[in-house]
Formats: structure tokens, C-alpha cells, sequence
């Protein structure tokens, strides 16, 4: 059986790994003692370093948060790479847009490993499920061998490009456009409330329509239930869109791409960020617009 | 048989004429004589004023551009207001705001006349088929007249509100996500562009997901071939969102919400505007954040 190395057993790398418990042998690294328990509890080998998790030539996935903490878990102390060495595959299921993404490739190949850009779509539930959305840059024999971890894990495996980054480069158009809608589900759903008219009501009339959103039917309800209970389930992290618009914007100023309506929805993610909302449900952006009343 | 008139026999109006005639007698009224010559030749008795085109008591439907065709048409220069007098009925179909609505409907109420807002959301093609969302402001005796024609009109009529204006709120709260997702989807053609992946793919592989929307689907393709053809068919002309996204933006300035989105997608339209693109298709706003090869 191929062992597979999870790096990051955060909300999505933890049901990402016992989703790969079975037909593979799968070890992982958080640097949480918590999360490793969890872990083990699932059938997952915890181990005490990112370098622990892995063996040489072998295959490591990367599910933590963000850059800095891929390149910790890779070159910090007791980092993977230099475990894995020459023939090791490091599979990137975290979302830190292109440039970085390239950048990596090309220092994991100095060292000899390869690298398959495949970041994820889709929360912990349907990580569990192997029902995720993956976009995919590789080709050749790196990509077989993610293929092989990766079609267990998606109910939709896209190979957009050949190349490190090209993978990351449709995520971020995908977040591009998820951010925007959340965003602008919260605007409609606040301006519903401002002309006086019953949201909920709003937001089932007009998701059938020429306004429907896959976000407005999801986040909509959300939204509206912002007003009618303190704190709605978390189901996705208002912080990681801090993140992903801040990887969408940088991508368009690289590309020299104007895009207005991100770099509002970045602002307004911002906003949530400074106003403490980073672990809230993104849907409580709505909250900024157009505030609960304060007898609640 | 009931006596209808519409003024205003446009891109919308024609359609929504010719699809009344039959089951009532239909009269009409446009600026344009070959609008009226078109409307002859579609079982409509055209007139040479507004005020010829209705009858005393009667019904009339206003499917011109904007407020201030809405203006003229009832109270300008041999207007209809005068000749519907007391006992009549103006079925306002136009997008104007709710604000214009019920300074209309309070006008209209001292010269004895009703008013029902109904403004209509769908192309002319789905005009003519009786396939119109319809979101009505209205109640009682008004609204039971109204309704005999809407119904002819609408495959979904939802009564939003008892109150002129409110199927207004409702409408400009739509227009708000259409608005918004039209330039969301312009934003992630150009940066898939700049990105170096093929916008059809992007477009396809995310419309199915989290990033999905109606315009997404529906301008997405005409947004790629945006590229390949030097002028895309107008489904929808890009001035309704000039107009459209001032609508929502007074009303969110008014209300005292802060829409940030919309106020981009506003000045993304105002710089189409400016390019001279009012009478090309909506899609057309994605050259703007990314220009066609020079060379075509």
C-alpha cells in the first residue's frame, strides 16, 4: 500500500486524510497537539514533525492554510523536503495562487521532488465525502502518481494545465468569482432590508432567476438567519477570504488585469477582518452592511 | 373584450404588445413611427399620442426606457394621464426605482387613476412568450385588474408588497445581483485571460461549482466569444445597467446602505458608457478589463 504523508490536519486536511485511510496508509503532522489526536483517532498515524510524517522518495500532501505555513511545513525546522529527497511528490491542496506556487516548484525540483498543484473546492463535509472540486496543473508521471490520492478525494478532477500554478490560477478565478458573490449576496440581502421588504422572501424569489447564484441559495439563508440568532454555524471561515482576495488581487496586478468589484469584496472582507469576524461564517459580512438591531 | 394600451412598443414593449393581442383588444403608442408601423403589423392599432391610445377609465401599460419616458408619456404633450382620467389604471412595467413609483403612483392617486408596479425581468423574447418574471407592488380592486394582463405576460408573478414601489424594491434588488454578476464574470474572463488559461474552460469547469451563477452560464460564453467576433448579438443592451446600477445605488444611498460592489459594477458601466458601448451587449464590459488583440 503507497504511504501518504498529510501536512495540516486543519478543518479541511483532517477529513481529507481519514477520507484516504484505507486504501492508503496515511501518517500525518499538525502543529497542533489536538488536532493530531484527532487524528489518530481516525485512523491516521500522527507524527511529532512534518519530517517524521513522511519517507524518503515518498508522497506528501499539503493541506495547511496558507504560503507561509506550505513553506514551513517543507524548509522549517524538521521540515518535509529534505525527508522526502530525490523521487519525493509533494501534492499542494492548499490555495496560495500561482506565482507562489511556481516559485516552489521550481526549489522542490533542485532538491528533486515534484510538485502537482492541485488546490481544493468545497468544505470539510464534502472533503470527507471525496466529493471535492480539484483543478490540477501537472502532466507525466507526477501526475499519475497524485491521480491516484487525488481521485479519492474528488468527485471532479480537472486538469486545467500542464504546469505547476495552473491549477492555482483557476482557483483563484474561482474565488474571484465565489468572493464576489458572497459579497454581493450580502449587499442584496442588506438593501432588501433597508427598502423594507422581507429578505428571506428576496432571497428564494430571486435565486431561480437572472440574479441566482450558487452563493445567494447557499449563503442567502445564511444571511438572513444573521439577524435572528447570535452566532450562525461556522461553515466556512470568513478569513479565508481575507486570504484568496488577497491572492486574487495580487494575481491581477501581476497580470495587470483591472478588477474592480475583488478589490471592493477584498475591502469588504477586510472590513470583517477588523471588525473581529476572522473564525465567523463568511455569510456575517451581511452584518456589516446592515447591522442587527441593537436590542437583540 | 378589455381595452389595453401600451405606451412604449421597444425591445420590451413590442413583445409585451403583440403577446396581449387576442385576448384584448390592444392600442399603442411609440415616439417612433416604425416602432408603430412594426406594432401595425402585429395586430396592435397604433395611435399618434399617448392620449389617443387609451380610453377614458381605461388600462394602461407603460413599457418605456425610464423614468423620464414615464413622465412624458403620462403627463407630457397630449400625455395619457389626462385621457385615462378618473376610474383608470396605469400598469407600470418599467424599471424607475421605488422611489420615482410612489411619487408617480401619489400623482396618478389625485387625478383618481391607480397604479400597479410590475416591473419585469426577462429578455423580449421571453416577453413575447408570456415568460416574464413579474414582482408586483400592488392590492385590491387595482391589482385584480391589473392581473388579467400580467398573467398574460408572466410565467412567474409574484406580489411582493401592497404599495407601489415595492415590486420596485424587489426589482432594484435583482438588478443589483444581475448588475454585480455581469462584471463579476467580465472579471474572471479577463484574469483567466491574463492568467494564460482558456476562458471557455474557466467558464465551464466553473459554472457547475461554488463560483457558479445565472450570468456566469449565460454571459460567460458570449463574454469568450467576445474575443472571436467583432460585434456579439445584443440580447441586452449594456445602457440598461448604466441606468439599472444608478437606480440601486440611489437606493442604497438613500436607505443608508452601503453597497460597495454595486458601485463598482456601477462605474465599470459608466466606463462602458463612455467607450460608446450603450447599444452593444451587456458582455461586452469584459474588453474593458481586457482588450481584444490589436490586431483583429
Amino acid at each position: 500500500m503507497t504511504d501518504v504523508a498529510v501536512l495540516g490536519l486543519g478543518a479541511m486536511g483532517l477529513p481529507t486524510a481519514a477520507r484516504l485511510v484505507g486504501p492508503f496508509t496515511v501518517s500525518g503532522f499538525d502543529v497542533s497537539p489536538e488536532r493530531r489526536e484527532l487524528a489518530d483517532g481516525s485512523g491516521v498515524r500522527s507524527a511529532a514533525s512534518p519530517a517524521e510524517a513522511v519517507v524518503a522518495g515518498g508522497i506528501a500532501l499539503l493541506a495547511v492554510r496558507d504560503e507561509a505555513q506550505v513553506r514551513e511545513s517543507l524548509f522549517g525546522a524538521d521540515g518535509a523536503a529534505a525527508a522526502l529527497g530525490d523521487g519525493g511528490l509533494v501534492v499542494l491542496t492548499s490555495t496560495i495562487g500561482p506565482a507562489a506556487a511556481r516559485a516552489l516548484a521550481s526549489e522542490l525540483a533542485d532538491a528533486g521532488i515534484a510538485l502537482v498543484d492541485a488546490p481544493v473546492s468545497g468544505g470539510p463535509a464534502r472533503a470527507g465525502a471525496g466529493d471535492l472540486l480539484i483543478v490540477v496543473g501537472g502532466s507525466g508521471e507526477a501526475l499519475d502518481r497524485a491521480r491516484q490520492v487525488l481521485d479519492r478525494l474528488a468527485s471532479t478532477l480537472a486538469v486545467v494545465g500542464e504546469h505547476p500554478g495552473d491549477g492555482q490560477s483557476m482557483k483563484t478565478v474561482n474565488q474571484l468569482l465565489a468572493g464576489v458573490h458572497i459579497a454581493a449576496a450580502a449587499e442584496a440581502v442588506a438593501l432588501a432590508r433597508g427598502l423594507g421588504l422581507d429578505p428571506g422572501t428576496v432571497v428564494s424569489t430571486l435565486s431561480a432567476g437572472a440574479a441566482g447564484s450558487f452563493m445567494l441559495a447557499d449563503r442567502g439563508p445564511r444571511m438572513v438567519a444573521a439577524y435572528e440568532v447570535e452566532d450562525v454555524e461556522v461553515r466556512s471561515r470568513l478569513d479565508i477570504f481575507v486570504k484568496d482576495m488577497g491572492i486574487v488581487t495580487d494575481a491581477g496586478r501581476t497580470a495587470r488585469v483591472p478588477l474592480p468589484l475583488a478589490a471592493a469584496a477584498q475591502q469588504l472582507y477586510l472590513l470583517g477582518h477588523t471588525a473581529g469576524m476572522d473564525a465567523r461564517d463568511d455569510s456575517s459580512v451581511v452584518t456589516l452592511l446592515s447591522p442587527p438591531p441593537t436590542e437583540r
